[in-house]
C-alpha cells in the first residue's frame, strides 16, 4: 500500500509507493548525445553571438567578450523580461497587472561543450558558486527585486533549448505563488514552535538515516520524506542560514563538493537523467524572512507528470525516498577532484 | 514587452507576452495516430481485462461486464490508492503522513476507441457528464473523502499511457495544496468584498469581451486574463454554484454542447493538441466553501514546462490570451449535433 506523505516545508501531499518502489532501472532513459557543438553560440570564440557579457572570471587576463574566460554571465538574448524602466503595478477593472520588468541572465558555467556540472572539478565548480553568489548579490542591489531564483534546465525533457552547460538567474518583481506558500508555512511553523522547521528536518534527518545521501561538516544532501519527484534531492547548510548571499569561500568550497559529487551520484545511478535544480533563497530586499533555510531542490526529469499533479499539487512518486538515498548512497565518489582527473 | 499579470482566483503570476503574441502555428504538433486498437483493453469485447465495472450506461440493457455499454467506469487497476481500511492519520517525529487511503477509477468514455471529446454528439457528451456527476456523488458519499477530482489526460506529452479515450477521478483524503491556496484566496476576496471572485470576474470577461470564446445561457468559455498556460480555457456556470454534483439535466446538456464545441475549436485550431482537462469543484463533505465556484480548466500542452514555473509557479506564457480567444472563437463550429453528424 502506498503512504500519504505531507512536505512540512510547504503543505504538500504526495503518494509515495514505499511497497514495490521503483529503483533506478523502471525508469525511461534519454539520449543526450551531443549534436549542436559546431554551431554552439556559448562556445569560446562565439562571444559576438550572445548580448554582452554582464560579468566574467577572466585567469588569464583576456579581454571581455572574447575567448579565455572559465565563467560568463550574458543576458538573456529573448528575456522574459526586461531591466529597463519603472515597475508600473496597477489594476485593469478587477484584475492586477505591471509591465515586464525584470532580470534574466544566463551563467555559462564551463567553456568546454560537454563538459558538466557532474563533470566539473571542485575548482571549477566552485567558479560557478562564486559567480552566483556574484550575481545575487548584484541584482540585489535594485530595489525594485522581490525574489531572485538561480536555476539550471539539464536535458531537453526538463525544458533546456541549448545544449552547452548553462544555468540562469531570473530577478522578479514580486514574490512567486509557490514561494510565498513555503514562506508562509514556515513562518506558521516558527509561530508555533520558536524553531525553523528546515533546522528539525536536518536533526530527523540524521536521527532517521535512512535518507541521507551524504554530508560534509557545512552540507546535508537527502532525499526529502515527502518528496514530489522520484529521486528528488536536497542539499541543505546544517547551519541556520537564509542567505546564499553571505556564504564564505569556504562555505562555497564545500557546497561546490558536494553539489558536484551529488550530480555525479545522479547521473551514474539514473544513466545521465535530465534535471532541473533551484537555488532556494529567501526573498531579497526584505528583512522579515531571516526564519527562512535556503536549499538547493535538484529534480531529476525521470517521468512525465501526471494531470494530477499538474492539477491539483497532489504528487505521486513510485520510489521510497529512502530507497533513492541508498541508490545514491551507493555510489562510489572520490570526493576530491583535480582537473586533471576530469 | 511582456506583462506581469496576476491571476485573482489563486495569486498565481504569469509574464504574458502581449507584444509578438505567438498565434497557434508557432507551437509543435504533435502526432496522435492511433496505434493500439487491436491490443485494447478499454474496447468493447475486452471487459474482462478491466477491474469489475464500478457503473456503466447500457442502453440496450446488456450484461455488467459485457459489450453493449456507452459509458463504462472501472476501478484503475494499478490505483495510487486504495479504498479498502480506515484512514491512519500520524506522525513519524516531525512528518505528518497516514495510509494511502483513496479512491482512483477511469471513464471509458465511449466504446469507439478512434472517437475524442472532440468527436462526441451532443447526446454522448451528456452521458460522460452524467456519469462524471454520479460518480462524484457516489463518491462523497464516503466521510473519508475531502476533495475529489475529475480530469483527463489527452496524448502522450499530457501523461496518457492509454489511447481510448477515457478521463478519471480520484478521491482523496486531504485538500490538495493548489486547491487550498485557491480556496484562501478566494475567502480572502470574499472576506473584503462579500462578493464572489468568479462572479466578479465573469462580468468583467462580459465587459471586456475580448477573452470569450463562446457561450451560452448557462456557460461562459474564455481564456483567463492571468492563463498560466498559451491557450488555456475556462468554462464556468454564469450564475454562482459550488457543486457540480447539483447539476439539472439541462445544465448537463447545456455544459455538454459548449464543452464539446470547445473541445473541436481547441483541435481545429491547435491541431489535435494534447491536452489535460480538470474540473475544479469545492471541497467534498464540508459545507464552508460555499462562496467556491466551480468551473473546468482545459490546458492544451503546447510546450514543456520552463523550470521557473516548476520551481517557483510563475508562468511565462508566449500567447495573449485575447489573441488565443480570438483564434478559437472564429473557429467554425455547428453548435447543434445528432449522431449521424459525427
Amino acid at each position: 500500500m502506498a503512504e500519504l506523505r505531507r512536505n512540512p516545508l510547504n503543505g504538500q501531499w504526495a503518494i509515495v509507493h514505499v511497497e514495490d518502489s521503483w529503483g533506478p532501472e523502471k525508469y525511461e532513459r534519454e539520449d543526450h548525445a551531443i549534436r549542436a557543438k559546431t554551431t554552439c553560440q556559448f562556445c569560446p570564440g562565439k562571444e559576438f553571438y550572445t548580448p554582452p557579457e554582464v560579468e566574467a572570471l577572466r585567469l588569464c587576463g583576456s579581454a571581455a567578450n572574447s575567448p579565455g574566460w572559465e565563467v560568463r554571465i550574458v543576458s538573456n538574448k529573448f528575456p522574459a523580461l526586461r531591466i529597463e524602466g519603472t515597475l508600473d503595478l496597477r489594476h485593469d477593472g478587477m484584475y492586477t497587472l505591471s509591465n515586464g520588468i525584470g532580470a534574466h541572465e544566463v551563467f555559462i558555467e564551463t567553456p568546454v561543450h560537454e563538459r558538466n556540472l557532474a563533470d566539473l572539478d571542485d575548482e571549477e565548480i566552485f567558479y560557478v558558486i562564486d559567480k552566483y553568489q556574484s550575481r545575487l548579490n548584484d541584482l540585489t542591489k535594485d530595489r525594485r527585486f522581490k525574489y531572485i531564483l538561480i536555476f539550471k534546465n539539464y536535458g531537453e525533457s526538463a525544458g533546456t533549448t541549448v545544449e552547452h552547460p548553462h544555468s540562469q538567474i531570473i530577478a522578479l518583481p514580486m514574490i512567486p505563488q509557490y514561494v510565498m506558500q513555503e514562506l508562509e508555512a514556515i513562518k506558521a511553523y516558527y509561530d508555533r514552535c520558536q524553531r525553523c522547521v528546515s533546522c528539525d528536518m536536518i536533526a530527523q534527518e540524521y536521527h532517521d538515516g535512512i535518507r541521507i545521501i551524504a554530508d560534509n561538516p557545512q552540507f546535508l544532501a537527502f532525499c526529502p520524506f515527502a518528496s514530489g519527484y522520484p529521486f528528488e534531492c536536497c542539499i541543505i547548510p546544517r547551519e541556520h542560514s537564509c542567505r546564499f548571499a553571505t556564504m564564505n569561500d569556504g562555505e562555497k568550497r564545500a557546497l561546490g563538493n558536494i553539489l558536484r559529487t551529488t550530480m555525479i551520484r545522479i547521473n551514474r545511478c539514473l544513466a545521465d537523467p535530465s534535471y532541473n535544480f533551484y537555488i532556494h533563497v529567501a526573498p531579497v530586499n526584505d528583512s522579515s524572512y531571516e526564519h527562512f533555510h535556503w536549499h538547493i531542490a535538484i529534480i531529476p526529469k525521470l517521468m512525465r507528470t501526471i494531470g494530477l499533479e499538474r492539477g491539483t499539487g497532489f504528487f505521486s512518486v513510485p520510489t521510497d525516498p529512502s530507497h533513492a538515498a541508498r541508490c545514491l548512497r551507493e555510489i562510489k565518489v572520490a570526493t576530491a577532484s583535480t582537473a586533471s582527473s576530469a
